[in-house]
């Protein structure tokens, strides 16, 4: 994009060798000479010439808006609008007055009656009821409430007024001030039933259009019915999936859409909080990688000046090699690229990571139960703080029937089977799971799932010593039996969201696995990495958490598209 | 990278293909027939003979050590050694017994003589005075230790054991039990100069090599002088530059290196509890941007399955979307990617961008203060915070003479000077700005940091109102002066770390924009961000710091690669 805060470039963004370019018409020896910037090929207008361009073109349209709230006004008087001052487009410049109190919608419940106040909000509906009373609801986040607008009154409103109000094109933006109100019946067209707004004056923030692809109201509930992946049912009474992440914009704008990303920043606040409580470091790794260190499928491919280079699929390697530099316990949240062409309803090829390691002193359980007491505290805190009971309250309220209803273990005691004791589960209930160390499937997930929360009463629990042939070189082989690892995944509602494990941390032991696997620790692309463990490194073992899978288990979503901002998938790039 | 946490792909990464691979002999057509993972070509040992060749490989290396340990057992025995129990290598499936205090090197301060404590840490230094006394400083990230290893006592230590101890490798990790006992005078090879350790046992939990290419200790002072960029004067007394980030994972492991990482953490947590304090959200954005938003150069380009992406240079677009989407105020941590080539001590191909995002109610200085308020809440909280306190007094002890010395404005009330002013000022100084909208070069920059240091006793300040010809064409112009913008850098020590502005919110006057600088508002790329602002925003402004730079400029460093864990420049990609 474009942009460039945060480090001034010395070569110039795309759009900057634009302007640069326009900045400047002299010969590229004088250029050169007087020490500006080389412009691209395609001469622009010189810099002066721009400017005063600019200059006037800026004079220009104050002028014409200037004539256009002449002429608004001049309309006004003509038609004896006594209420002229009292509505039409919010100038910055001369601002119009408002009240004392100008709060966010939010804050209005606590009001007292008959505060006079003044808010911005977006206009959910405009209705006019007679030339002498119109209404509108206006919405802010989460809020609405009802605004009266009445003819006469202390203000003087007019009917000129009332009408133009009633043509407000929903979405807009408005100032209003106004005094707080009892309504003679409860209003049930908003959030705010027990107060509305008596109208003095309105002026428009910012306009929208007239037609909208979507409707925010039509958002504020589950995407209707659709199969695995981004295919959606158009034509259904609400908008459809494909259609809400085409206009993210207006989608997000609904209750739940806002709700749902605000309770993903809960989940990271709770996550960074319970990690310097214990003492981790968050660190910055990289999320460019050499070369040579990948290559093929599963790795999104760079063009780095004259070299490849590649997006890294987790910060695994760099997570290791701080601990191999003396940090016992290090975090990070980040973007996690795949590039795997799955368009299923779990996978994105680029979703947040939060991940953590640290040093083991006796037994990799140490890591497991620290990733176990972590969730626990994350999930907890979002069932119990205030603000993510809020966030939650409005996601059910908006027809997502799992919203609120995922269950901890009781006492808030993990639940941690192994790998073999959940093919047992599955052999029990008669799911056939073939071999003992084959991998369990994404029906048999979700199957495990339901007999766990039958049987424990709980949709949070891990999986433990997972067979070796199903994980990683680096993981740490069991030292009971060497068919499996000190490995374990963790489940919501019978979905995978995070996978762990202790690390091999002795350098000939790593060599081994590699070469086990048909790898190379000579390979110029693990040099680095196998390199760390040489110089001597403590055991130690950590794991990732998918921050969308997260949400999407805990709301029980039917797509991790719907717990991401800006859903990344092999069809999707924007916006 | 070869990892799969937090996300199970559907298709493998590399490693699992080779692991899928490996797992199956059967002709193509049987396999998928039988649903497994089609393997890459060059067929490897099928599932159940890799599975046992690893068994038989754990085995018999799990015998080889065995052997190696009892061997090690008899030559002690065969050497009477009374005290062959009391050291060697940890075996983690028997243990050795451990004191009840099993610490960190870090708490032992406040522990009372003749108690008797476990812990591990790394070999600084290992000494034989003579057959019957040895010495070892041992080194747990910023703390280090004396310990004594005396003949004879209760535990009946033996001169094979002293010697033993002499031989440790530097850099190895050990388990060490003993007595806390005050040394007889003040020990000064050591952290800890009033507690040493008399050693009962002691284990090597990872051994490192006799050789390492740099020295731990070479590391814990400032890289000799160097030209601009990434270039090193090699041979000098300590270890250059390039070396220590060529072994990172070294060099990280002397306290000035841990400490400046773990100072950017700091910097981090304040900002995030600073964003959470004023309620803001944490949003993810997206890395990749669709393949028509950019083009050229200050981009990379990523292979995206069969089309073009890119790597945002930063998430402004999607935080300007999720304003115009009704959230009020956003900001997000994570990497931003710069594909230039400037190999200079303050730029990198990428770096930890804090972004934040808000609304405006009536003045777009409403950015700019919470900006300095924020800022001036990190540093000072930098300055008065027990820990990060402790770790700017350990870099500033490693010999950075500008570590604790920074200088917050006078009652921390933030020095603000309009683009004019700064070239005024540079000008009264003798120093020639040439045109009044010419940029301030980096010279000038450092000039104006030292004037107003001199000036108003700061080394954080602020530059408001740049000229349009310096700002991208969604800088918001000033409605003072259509030449000049609503928007500002900030800087430390003369050098910038974040650029901020208001936004163009309405859509007519972003195209208008857009226009001006040759630029369409229908280009595909631009069509998701230009529509945001059709369809209704707030006024709204934000910037993007520099984490790297707020480190780098905070502790005086000379390279910004000092305050980067895993850097990247156009000659970097590793470690």
């Amino acid at each position: 994009m474009p942009v460039t805060e945060g480090q001034k470039p010395d070569t110039a963004t795309p759009i900057e060798q634009i302007e640069q370019a326009s900045r400047s018409s002299m010969p590229l020896a004088e250029r050169q000479k007087s020490n500006e910037t080389v412009p691209l090929e395609g001469e622009k207008p010189s810099k002066n010439a721009l400017k005063k361009a600019a200059k006037e073109k800026e004079k220009a349209e104050k002028a014409a808006k200037r004539e256009q709230q002449e002429r608004e006004e001049k309309e006004k008087a003509a038609a004896n609008d006594t209420a002229s001052h009292l509505y039409g487009h919010l100038n910055y410049e001369a601002p119009p007055p408002f009240a004392e109190k100008f709060l966010d919608l939010g804050d209005l419940e606590g009001i007292e009656e008959n505060s006079r106040v003044t808010f911005e909000a977006r206009v959910g509906n405009a209705r006019v009821q007679s030339a002498k009373l119109g209404f509108l609801v206006l919405r802010d986040g989460f809020d609405s409430i009802q605004v009266v607008i009445a003819e006469g009154g202390p203000q003087k409103i007019s009917r000129q007024m009332i009408k133009w109000c009633g043509g407000l094109n929903t979405e807009s933006i408005v100032r209003v001030t106004g005094l707080v109100q009892a309504p003679k019946e409860e209003v049930k067209s908003a959030t705010i039933s027990h107060h509305e707004l008596h109208l003095d004056s309105i002026y428009v923030v910012a306009e929208a259009p007239e037609q909208l692809p979507v409707q925010v109201k039509d958002c504020n509930q589950p995407p209707p019915g659709e199969e695995e992946g981004d295919a959606v049912i158009e034509g259904l009474p609400n908008v459809g999936l494909k259609a809400r992440l085409d206009n993210k914009v207006l989608s997000l704008r609904a209750p739940a859409g806002e709700a749902i990303i605000k309770l993903e920043s809960e989940v990271t606040r709770l996550f960074n909080e319970y990690m310097f409580q214990h003492k981790f470091t968050d660190i910055q790794p990289s999320y460019l990688a050499g070369a040579a260190t990948e290559g093929g499928a599963g790795v999104f491919e760079v063009k780095y000046f004259e070299e490849k280079a590649f997006l890294t699929q987790s910060p695994q390697f760099f997570k290791q090699m701080t601990i191999a530099g003396g940090m016992k316990r290090v975090f990070s949240v980040g973007p996690v690229f795949r590039a795997e062409n799955s368009n299923t309803r779990r996978h994105l090829t680029e979703f947040t990571g939060l991940d953590f390691e640290m040093t083991i002193r006796h037994h990799y359980h140490e890591v497991l139960s620290f990733g176990e007491s972590l969730m626990i505290y994350i999930i907890r805190g979002l069932q119990t703080q205030e603000y993510p009971k809020k966030l939650t309250n409005i996601i059910r309220e908006a027809g997502y029937p799992e919203a609120g209803t995922f269950q901890l273990p009781p006492g808030d005691k993990a639940v941690r089977i192994t790998f073999a004791e959940a093919k047992a589960l599955l052999s029990e209930a008669g799911i056939e799971g073939g071999e003992p160390h084959s991998d369990i499937d994404t029906a048999q997930e979700k199957a495990l799932g339901k007999i766990i929360l039958e049987k424990y009463k709980t949709d949070f629990y891990t999986v433990d010593e997972f067979p070796r042939s199903l994980r990683p070189f680096y993981t740490h082989p069991s030292p009971k039996d060497p068919a499996l690892t000190n490995s374990y995944d963790f489940f919501m509602r019978g979905q995978e969201f995070m996978s762990g494990a202790q690390r091999i941390h002795n350098y000939n032991d790593l060599c081994e696995s590699m070469r086990l696997k048909g790898l190379s620790p000579e390979d110029e692309g693990f040099k680095h990495y196998t390199e760390a463990f040489k110089w001597g490194c403590s055991p130690h073992g950590g794991g990732g958490l998918g921050l969308n899978r997260i949400v999407q288990s805990f709301l029980g979503l039917n797509n991790i598209r719907e717990a991401t901002l800006f859903p990344r998938d092999p069809g999707r790039l924007a916006p």
